[in-house]
């Protein structure tokens, strides 16, 4: 089970039958109780910050086939925000605690005028909110080494979140430090006890980069960087430095471990894929999925999450058959780009073993591969950018569970 | 002040100077406490739910103007959602503590098959999302009636939020039990202690009106109607009954309490509207705004939020010459119908006394009012749907407070 439990005996206790009526004789409930007619007596009061009814315990995964990681608890959400308490988080040495007071983000290198920006005169340019999804490039390992049938949505592909996240376009902090003819690439290099950089090409602070200092309507959450961190839409996440403190800019790429020792695709010909920045398409059906049972034959929803790093998703196709057909879900508004997208497919469900698939395609054309196309060029061991197509295998007592055969 | 402020003095506490050099000894630092550099010491660890940043407290509001609800911080919200335990609450009777397990939405009247439904049939039936607003018409009431100059955004309007809301169509739910020929209204009855109903049109299921059970991403807040509520988009906030229990159709209103001698506009010809169920256009800067200072001349992004509960916003117009002058703001994608759509227009203040105000105009045409304009059609007590344009006052010395003159 990859979800805390909360006991309802526990919840309830005292409440039922006799001692429901000793609970309504002093007009009030204890904290976690929870009356037999909740109109029969006054509720509880207004509070400057909400919390999740006792009976709502979503939780991110911590570990599991994930190092330094917790995951997004995928099959219990809806629509296609990630509550920021429950984006999932990625870190290489902690998550460092950073007052905003004294919080500095240097620009430098070939540029015309070097320049620390506080947080205060980051807030002070215009602002851009954009909805983006994260993904690290890491994300669904067990879908693609190791299988193993009882894994949730959120054991195998839990490292990708949805944020609103707002701040001020790269672009614009570039224009104000003047960026010299020549310069290509830009080191973006975090506050955090790893000193995390990655070499972004600067290309993308033109198109779409971020220094985002906001996330889902207020301050980034700690573990997404507070007080500022990168966001480069479509990226893989390790390229969305959190905690960001300096950006240098160069007429090359700083090769720093995070992209040579680690974050390339080593290829079956004794090659490596350096700097695969883009995540590709790709869909997962949170429902059904294990640890789900389907109740009885008749109508579901088969529903989930698509994405490209590449832009907008165009089309989601279902299977119910293991890929032998395929039918186009529907894809829920706004589809935006880089963005999560909610997916639905009606499937009636006749009872008997049935392989449940879903496939993604873009605005470029790019089609999800299955897991036999994705390995032939990439090598069983791949450990980056596994967006084969998932597979959920249902049993005819109605359990869901990973499939291993497609 | 309507935020509470973090002690930076007791957060600080033994970590600057020679106490800075003890915390590091340890190479650790205790719960609160922020070290001099976050890169010479390991980070906190994964947390299977996140919390905000100890610098960041963002708070609702609870009272002022307004009795029986907590006050969304606008001034402190970025882009357009807002999140769940900051969304504004309204309720005659408190929360409800209501067990999941044991709902039940019973749908009957006029309708062929009276049905009993469960949250797990809700939640069988396929689910849409929607971003919209949520607004109280009594919203606004110190911008309407007995203004001061030392009101906050929050403390104004803070009875609108946006979230994205997941749940079944309440068509979805007719089609189920079949309504009969003649059919005009329901009712929809709330299983709070105040019981409370209203009567909607019938129109209304059929075009857009939802069961929510989720709210962004995840489980409805319990103040939000947990395990379900009515979403009614673009109608105000009372007619999107929360932890709804009942739904009875009939050929006629019900003319419940809510709708009678409460939720009407009297008019000063002595008549009142009633069911005036649409939220009209409106937008509100929220930045500057009381109690922000600017702290120089210069060029600053006046950003804020706009909605219509007749569709998309198509426009918002700035002044900052108290109307004699207006400019097209930008309009921040997505811009969604019934939904906030944040809007933002560089202004470059010239330090002298300045009157900054915002227009927003919808799909139909409509341009939100004056103050003069709205008092002239309702009266000087009206005491809902209070859209009129606010204006917001920057002194010369740089302080911003609520603007009486426009």
């Amino acid at each position: 089970m990859d979800r805390v439990l909360i006991s309802r005996r526990g919840l309830l206790a005292g409440v039922a039958g006799a001692a429901g009526v000793a609970v309504l004789d002093r007009l009030g409930v204890a904290q976690g109780e929870v009356p037999p007619d909740a109109t029969k007596l006054p509720g509880d009061p207004l509070t400057a910050l909400g919390q999740r009814s006792p009976f709502e315990r979503p939780r991110r995964v911590v570990g599991g086939a994930y190092q330094g990681a917790s995951l997004t608890p995928l099959q219990d959400l809806r629509g296609i925000v990630t509550p920021s308490d429950l984006h999932y988080e990625r870190h290489h040495a902690g998550v460092p605690r950073i007052d905003p007071q004294r919080y500095k983000l240097l620009i430098h290198g070939m540029v015309e005028r070097p320049t620390v920006f506080d947080l205060a005169s980051l807030r002070r340019f215009p602002a851009v909110s954009r909805f983006h999804f994260l993904e690290c490039s890491g994300n669904g390992a067990p879908a693609y080494r190791d299988l193993r049938p009882d894994v949730s949505p959120q054991q195998i592909d839990g490292l990708t979140s949805t944020s609103e996240w707002t701040g001020v376009p790269l672009a614009t902090l570039f224009r104000e430090v003047g960026v010299e003819p020549g310069a290509k690439w830009f080191l973006a290099e975090g506050g955090d006890a790893a000193v995390f950089a990655r070499s972004i090409p600067i290309e993308k602070a033109w198109d779409d980069a971020l220094i985002a200092y906001g996330q889902n309507g207020e301050a980034l959450r700690p573990e997404q960087g507070y007080p500022a961190r990168l966001v480069a839409p479509g990226w893989e996440g390790s390229a969305n430095v959190k905690w960001i403190r300096r950006i240098e800019l160069s007429d090359q790429p700083f090769m720093t471990r995070e992209e040579t020792a680690k974050y390339t695709d080593p290829l079956p010909d004794g090659t490596a894929r350096i700097f695969s920045l883009v995540m590709d398409a790709k869909s997962v059906i949170a429902f059904p999925a294990y640890p789900a049972t389907l109740p009885e034959p008749g109508w579901y929803a088969i529903s989930g999450l698509a994405w490209s790093g590449r832009g907008r998703v165009t089309r989601v196709d279902v299977s119910s058959d293991g890929g032998g057909s395929w039918v186009p879900a529907e894809l829920e508004e706004p589809v935006l780009p880089k963005c999560h997208t909610r997916f639905r497919s009606l499937w009636r469900w006749d009872g008997r073993e049935a392989l449940l698939m879903s496939r993604a395609l873009d605005e470029t054309g790019y089609v999800q591969p299955t897991l036999a196309e994705l390995r032939k060029v990439r090598g069983a061991g791949a450990p980056y950018h596994l967006n084969n197509i998932r597979v959920w295998k249902v049993h005819a007592d109605g359990r869901v569970v990973f499939g291993l055969e497609a």
